[in-house]
């Protein structure tokens, strides 16, 4: 690096967007679009760098400094770092966090799967990726009930035939077992997420034990005539943050045979706030994993080594666990409440707005529809995406509308997420959101 | 977590393997098959956890021990964890590492490109698997010169239809550009490595420059025509490690029109002895570069960001990379040269060997072909696999075939990797290997 080369100025060759109507990438790269919900979120962080104060319900993330990670994790990592760990990871994950894994699952849900059932990756995202491409094929068929995140991009990324089961309020968005039930003939792969995202609404046991059974009663019929299994993804990163009376349940531990059709997607990014440390597991039948193995190995979506160290030694820490869980949830649960409480009382109040009460995760879900209505600017308010641009502006709150989850329709649903949001944020904002709603005509 | 669940037996539901003939994964997972070379290393690492003193030449990894990270970068992690940097980084990385690598291609490699060229992801390789998937579809040709690392893998996962172009050790394993560009015609994406894994050679500027022209000369024609352009996937994860009068070149270095084809893939893996650390970039034309950011965006395959704070503020530190690099390369050259002259010192006493000499990365390509020959248990040894376990077996030395990069054939071709290898470990397998090779009859 002694010789100092010539500056040569690529800005502009660099910048280059084809000549016109001729596209430059692949057919499938040239359909994929972005996370909608990253878009609106980077608006939002524009808006606050330029000095306005919003308060940011967007984004599925935590405020580090109203969230941090777990202390023996940080410490972890630290100590993994100082203590050498920083060449490459088996492409599986290193021995000591798959089997912190294998552990933790059977002290904690109860479900004793053997280490080949464990794969770690860099997060639960190239998990859900992984499934995807392990199982399903170019036009096969893939249920999914929405609202939902981001199954309709990994259709679109494997050329999958997607059938989305839409569902509503009178369900908390959960899919009416029935509705899903119906579409699961050919199908190859159903994806559940629970707690969910977007909603903070959890299945009950009943609802997917019913599921379960028509999954089982599938894979029979499909086993005597030779098919291919149909597979649950089952997406419970959330699974650690339910409040109240919810009760996380998983497919195995209603029929433990659904562990030969189950995937599990898993982490410490939602549980420990560690979003950012990327870290993330899947477990599920031992054929698919190592299939997966070699799949995420070739991508390689890998975890990092330290923080798969630092997070080993977390699983097998219940203690340490606890304590963490018993400040973090109070801390997201008690805003979620504020929210709901709010928006409650808004509606008391005659103002057009819903929410439903937060069962898990970090969100609520609410409603809020001044369909019809004049702003102070003179603009009806038609769509979802009007009302989002009216409170962002008028009350300074950044919410999601569900179209970013796969829901068609102007029907006012949000997500509102408050990892990153602070109680008094959240306190100031509900007069703001109150004030922008009566200021409509 | 206070509800204790009942304990589930699944080792053997989930261990479920599929009703014989039935295939339970998808048709490219079914197909595809993992890493070769983390085979070999991990039959090697259980080999040495059952006491064996092995010289392990086989994985492209360090020994933290050997050759830790740079000091500043260890800080920089364990700085950036302390100061709460746990949350998600935005999914093209964060804002500084993106400017630190434009800063850092400027300054050392005269390469001045526009912020929008420069995408992070969680390792080098997950951008390789981008640059496929953003830019081939399938049936589309992708050429490739071999040995070279995991083309062969990415073909079968993106469908497309491959070129291996095979090398000699008359031009040190590297492309005779004629042979390269006579494939040209069709092809989506041609794929180049230097310096080059597994061989450790560096390819010329004038191979390079004509292999640019021809690229730029079909994409001339191809634009008149209203096709889609040629790309140069340009792997140069090693350039930092060049030895002696050896000196990297750039395609856009020599024709900045290149920008317009090129993709880098990079990261501090190799140059920082960093594997496991999990920070690589891509930089290349805005149009691709934004594409494939929803690709590995969705992927998730996205870096760690205490990790990704630490290598901007490496990047920035000229002086720090000088002298890390001044003992790092040392290390590994005063290895690969320590290798290379004690092949030489076999070959001179008649022993069926040969090595060529190291230019970069860390690798030596040896020939050790003692074909036709038996050894003291009476075995004929006719394959490059049988010589490799022979030696492993009777030497202790742990080498990779040229097989496992793509090459076909049984010339007795191997990689040797000095990573992980201590100076006492190599100049100990030395006698072992002349002591292996002599009880040949």
């Amino acid at each position: 690096m002694e010789h100092v080369p010539e500056r040569i100025d690529l800005n502009e060759i660099a910048n280059f967007r084809g000549p016109g109507e001729v596209p430059r990438v692949a057919e499938m790269a040239g359909r994929l679009v972005g996370s909608e919900i990253l878009k609106i979120a980077a608006a939002i962080r524009e808006l606050k760098a330029s000095g306005a104060d919003v308060c940011d319900l967007t984004v599925g993330d935590f405020d580090p400094a109203i969230f941090p990670i777990p202390a023996p994790l940080l410490a972890g990592v630290q100590e993994a770092l100082a203590g050498g760990e920083t060449n490459y990871p088996p492409s599986s994950g290193i021995l000591e966090l798959r089997e912190a894994v294998q552990r933790f699952y059977e002290r904690e849900l109860g479900l004793a799967y053997p280490l080949a059932s464990v794969l770690v990756a860099g997060g639960a995202r190239p998990l859900i990726y992984g499934t995807y491409r392990t199982v399903v094929d170019p036009g096969d068929k893939v249920v999914y009930p929405v609202p939902s995140w981001n199954n309709n991009h990994y259709v679109t990324m494997l050329g999958a035939d997607p059938v989305a089961v839409v569902c509503g309020p009178e369900t908390r968005f959960l899919p009416e077992p029935e509705a899903l039930i119906r579409e699961l003939g050919g199908a190859r792969l159903v994806c559940l997420n629970s707690p969910l995202n977007p909603t903070g609404t959890a299945i009950t046991e009943d609802g997917l034990g019913t599921i379960c059974e028509a999954i089982l009663a599938e894979n029979r019929a499909r086993e005597g005539r030779g098919e291919r299994p149909l597979y649950l993804l089952y997406d419970h990163i959330y699974w650690m943050l339910t409040f109240g009376e919810t009760r996380h349940v998983t497919p195995p531990g209603l029929f433990p045979e659904m562990a030969r059709y189950t995937i599990f997607i898993d982490g410490i990014s939602k549980a420990f706030a560690a979003t950012g440390l990327r870290v993330g597991w899947g477990v599920g039948p031992v054929d698919v994993m190592q299939r997966m193995n070699a799949v995420i190995g070739h991508v390689g979506a890998w975890a990092p080594r330290p923080e798969q160290k630092a997070s080993a030694r977390l699983l097998d820490d219940p203690a340490a666990i606890r304590s963490y869980h018993a400040v973090f949830k109070e801390g997201i649960s008690t805003r979620l409440e504020l929210l709901h409480r709010g928006i409650q009382g808004l509606k008391t109040d005659g103002l057009p707005v819903e929410s439903i009460p937060p069962m898990g995760a970090i969100y609520l879900t609410a409603q809020i529809a001044p369909f019809g209505r004049k702003t102070p600017d003179g603009e009806v308010l038609r769509t979802n995406e009007e009302v989002r641009r009216y409170l962002l502006d008028r009350a300074a709150i950044g919410l999601v509308p569900f179209q970013a989850f796969g829901v068609p329709g102007d029907h006012g649903w949000f997500r509102l997420s408050v990892g990153a949001a602070s109680i008094d944020a959240i306190e100031a904002a509900l007069p703001r959101l109150r004030a922008a709603l009566e200021a409509l005509e």
